[in-house]
């Protein structure tokens, strides 16, 4: 089994600045908050686009990206739409597989484990009651979302399983939705004219 | 103020096609039951590739979508990355502006408000200690996020205001977050060799 001390990387990040990062925050812990952002417009129906770039973090603003990302709702004939791209309950599962994943492969990294390779497919239930309104008693997100985990990787079984539970206890996307997150909506422009 | 009963179209919403999809799902409400799904494969340190396409809902499988959509995640140069795509708790504030703006549009067309505009700015704060593990005591997901929304519709302040504060209500992604969902996490196979 390769250790951390016979090469720098280990599942593609750079275990040096790893530490070197953690050791950082350990003495001023002000450096781990980030604040992540995103623009979006409305199109027309139910096709909207997201504008991402600039975050601030690590004690100060990013300017590492030279162009933003750029990102399309759509929705489905089925819900109203034209496929313009994949819809927000999709690109939530999408948000959470990522985290999941980077999550596990940032700690195995850190605990040595040479992570060969990831596979998730994942499901989600959602009754489209709640979303209309049309029954109070219904939920209107995810009742449920499961992910099933192909991993291989150089370490027993013991403990991927013990990494995979430490994963879901401080991913950010998996505590934000399988915990609660206050959303603050504020409306910041009057309608024309007033 | 124009109303439904003059044109078939509002806000790029065909208002005909609602009602008959409400009335199908007062009928039979298992039409209103929806899984959506994503596949997701890691490539190399924080960089991961989703791919979206099938989904159920509407008692059927889709088959709308004559290809997939591909997501990448990826991390900025400060989080062990190269900027291979936006991250996971970026893509999920995409995910959260679309569904409140969304779900925003679905019930103004429903009430005959004709919007003009919604332009969002979000921001949310996560103190990356809870991801590293350092502090047991810090939350791993966003502490909170802040959408700001400028919409212009023919409809007064307090009808706005009234539509938003029931929008959040049934927002499905917005009510994923703001509340919790379980996620079922499961490892499908064994390390290679067992």
């Amino acid at each position: 089994m390769t250790t951390m001390t016979k090469e720098r990387t280990i599942n593609g990040l750079d275990t040096t600045q790893l530490v070197a990062t953690v050791d950082a925050i350990k003495a001023t812990p002000a450096l781990a908050r980030f604040q992540f952002r995103n623009r979006n417009r409305w199109v027309d129906g139910g096709e909207n686009h997201s504008t991402i770039r600039d975050f601030y973090g690590a004690g100060r603003e990013d300017d590492s990206r030279r162009a933003s990302f750029e990102f399309v709702n759509g929705e489905p004939p089925v819900l109203l739409g034209n496929n313009e791209g994949a819809n927000p309950v999709e690109f939530l599962l999408h948000a959470l597989a990522g985290c999941v994943t980077t999550t596990f492969v940032l700690h195995a990294a850190a605990r040595g484990i040479r992570i060969e390779s990831i596979s998730t497919q994942m499901e989600g239930d959602i009754d489209l009651r709640g979303l209309l309104g049309l029954d109070d008693s219904v939920f209107p997100g995810y009742e449920e979302i499961r992910m099933k985990m192909d991993i291989e990787a150089d370490c027993s079984s013991e403990e991927l399983d013990e990494l995979l539970a430490y994963t879901q206890k401080h991913s950010p996307v998996c505590n934000s939705v399988c915990r609660p997150v206050p959303v603050v909506v504020e409306r910041v422009a009057r309608r024309r004219g007033e």
